[in-house]
């Protein structure tokens, strides 16, 4: 059969151009569409019930260990915001202002919460008197605004949705703990549900989160070879407990200052969904966050029987996945590149030559291989299926990542790599935030990363200076 | 054992003042806490925890009936919010202004939402080209912006939680069929889940929605006789299709507007149930929508085996409801008044004396029947206490409602009723909106709705003119 190129033939090839390729997904595979508000955007069906799928099984996992929800205004008054020095300069150029309400000026103006430190830390301290009111482990599921000047859907824009968690503890080693297990379970969510490796890790003291002792993140490798941080969790110590005065008294009966952590993942996990997995064809959803994991198609559907027993197959697994049927009018091509465009995993072709031998042709939108399957087995078929299919998802991905990582022993080297080859560069570190700027400046490279598992001291001097140097750094063009 | 009264005798009694009573509750049941922006409030996780039973139920009633979620910008900017005439006066006076984005001032001012038909008909008007794009049954969870100068914790905030409902459609007919589907939705939700009765009608012209061809709503009456607006929905004909320009080819090849709907429930849900149910004691939550279902208290907990037990128990219950343990430090009647205050529905007593004789004490927060329970028998006796409280929740409400329902066949009657007895008032209208403004203001009292199937003639006059009438009204004093 002749599969109409229509869809197909609209969007740029990645090898062409990356970003022209990712903007053509995003509109074509109907996720986003621009709205009147500059630098905002519309998540369409099909994006937000991907971001659903990623709040059910991340608030599931939070709520395991112990996480409750709440929720906190989007409004900041200026003189809360700027309570904690650090975190003010970070935020402040590119916040949002509400100068009046109704008719009237505000009396002082307020922020759109670009994040909620201020707000809980101003919460807890009404709330946290005794070491019996510890630990606090909320979060909440809202949106934030952020002013940037470049915007691109998902990745960067004005306002985007996310979770916050804020929690407060008796003691600087549980809020310690608190920070890495967040840190664990957004990897962990984004292998095993996204299908999406990643490097854990520290960032340097210049990419730290504006008023954090210290920022752990989660750092991804696109398809281009840029990095995109995907989660990150800051270890405050006991900084914003002493701007905004939150104390407790502890067991002993002396008064303490609570450590605070926070953490937040975003629908920035969209994009990096899209650029881990996406092809030619368009996107590429792991089966386990795709809110469509089988496309039923009818073949001849106009021919008796056909459309009755796609309906019937689409009912019956139905019940072991989601499933849908494509019935409307287009011609089964024009519903192959639909299917393959939105990223749906497996897709049944069910014509009536199939259904007069009990079978069905079962295709992988990951590596577009043709299965027949009786249909007799088709609820015992389409799970291994799509349990391989998150599998193979995952392996490509981290061989793709894992073949695009590359060693720099000094600055020549790095200077080379980075010129020519797109990846993760790991290179030793003097820890002189002087080094992180020259590369930047000289090379585009950001320092990503210290790795918490990789620890291979791959030289002995900076990659930059040539000094002495212990910390290995995972550099990279980022998004 | 002697119950420790400390946090009960903390809140007004609800026949001493009522409104007090309310601020209690939602302070004491710790739903709510005030924050540093003016009319804001913080939900707590136990008031959020509500809030994410109504959202988790209401959507998936939704998604039967085939809506999809998708998410707007927060915000409109002023030349999108001016298009349809009666609509920017009805919302313009009471919108939240952002004025400077960052560092600089924006070219046009920008509105944060207070409800966003504007921008869904921007969306609209480039997604819907032929008959094939319809309908369009959208809908998103999100907070909104009304800048009220009186403001009441859930009933009226400056920022609120809801869902709001947007529809576009190729038929008057259709649009009219989707307004009265959502609203009794609404009507079953609240009556089925939230065991609040509703009177379903049609809003005046007086008070319908800013830009709207009919607004219908439901009606609930709170425990003081005053009455809540608790859903709407709302048939905007062709109206905001004609100022933004939303047409559509249809199947004969014509150009034609959409029919457009919009329908909404809040946070102010939680408001409803706490007037509703509440008693002296404090909040009484129905079971269906409590997030805790069953407080498992022990007691002389320090005993040997008594803990152990209660975790069993709970345990054993965890797989046929919400169950939880309060094992904290605090004395029993401590906890009875705390899971008291908390509305959670049913109660269980373990003692060392219970688990002697295999049994425990289940009391009812509804009533504060107490009942022994063999040890075996909770797993099968406690879902249908649950159901019970559940149905008797329900009829109470319905027999309160019903007994505050006065007929008012004449001017001096409708304002005796209106000054000296709380509760709806039936009496015919005219149609005029003369005799609506001259109740509202020598009263107080609002027209709530004409009802769709309470249409007893209970005059042929109109209760405030004497003139021929032929609508009935339920009037009330309204939150």
């Amino acid at each position: 059969m002749a599969k109409d190129k229509k869809m197909v033939e609209a969007i740029t090839s990645m090898e062409e151009d990356f970003a022209q390729w990712y903007t053509d997904v995003v509109k074509k595979a109907e996720l986003i569409d621009y709205s009147s508000v500059k630098g905002c955007m519309i998540i369409r069906p099909a994006g937000y019930a991907i971001w659903e799928n990623i709040q059910r099984e991340l608030d599931r996992r939070f709520k395991e260990t112990g996480v409750e929800n709440v929720y906190m205004p989007m409004f900041i008054p200026e003189s809360l915001l700027e309570k904690e020095k650090d975190h003010v300069e970070g935020f402040a150029p590119e916040v949002a202002w509400v100068t009046h309400g109704g008719l009237n000026p505000l009396t002082e103006r307020l922020c759109v919460r670009p994040t909620s430190e201020t707000l809980f830390c101003d919460f807890y301290k009404n709330i946290i008197h005794s070491y019996r009111d510890l630990p606090k482990v909320y979060n909440q599921w809202c949106s934030v605004v952020r002013w940037e000047k470049e915007t691109r859907p998902f990745l960067r824009s004005r306002e985007f949705l996310w979770q916050e968690g804020h929690t407060a503890h008796a003691t600087a080693e549980e809020a310690e703990e608190r920070t890495v297990q967040m840190l664990n379970l957004y990897a962990d969510f984004c292998e095993e549900v996204l299908a999406m490796p990643v490097i854990r890790g520290r960032k340097t003291e210049k990419e730290k989160f504006a008023g954090a002792e210290a920022t752990y993140t989660i750092e991804a490798l696109m398809h281009d070879g840029k990095a995109l941080q995907s989660g990150t969790s800051h270890n405050f110590g006991d900084g914003f407990a002493k701007a905004f005065g939150i104390q407790f008294t502890d067991k002993d009966n002396t008064l303490r200052y609570v450590y605070q952590t926070s953490w937040g993942m975003t629908t920035r996990l969209i994009g990096a969904i899209i650029m881990v997995h996406g092809d030619d064809s368009g996107l590429v959803l792991p089966p386990r966050i795709a809110p469509v994991q089988v496309m039923v198609i009818p073949i001849q559907q106009q021919k008796e029987g056909v459309l009755e027993k796609a309906r019937e197959v689409c009912a019956r697994i139905g019940a072991v996945c989601r499933a849908k049927l494509d019935d409307s009018e287009k011609s089964p091509g024009w519903k192959f590149s639909e299917q393959e465009m939105r990223g749906i995993p497996l897709r049944i072709e069910l014509g009536p030559k199939d259904i007069a031998a009990s079978s069905c042709v079962v295709v992988r939108r990951d590596t577009g291989e043709k299965i027949q399957v009786a249909l007799e087995e088709l609820e015992t078929t389409v799970p291994r299926l799509l349990d391989e299919i998150q599998r193979d998802m995952f392996a490509r991905a981290k061989a793709h990542r894992d073949a695009h990582i590359w060693d720099a022993r000094n600055y020549e080297e790095f200077k080379a790599i980075a010129a020519e080859k797109p990846g993760f560069i790991r290179g030793m570190w003097c820890g002189d935030r002087a080094c992180e700027d020259k590369i930047k400046e000289e090379t585009t490279a950001t320092s990503r990363c210290m790795p918490f598992h990789d620890q291979e001291q791959i030289s002995s001097t900076c990659v930059c200076c040539g000094r002495p140097a212990h910390k290995l750094v995972y550099w990279g063009k980022a998004y």
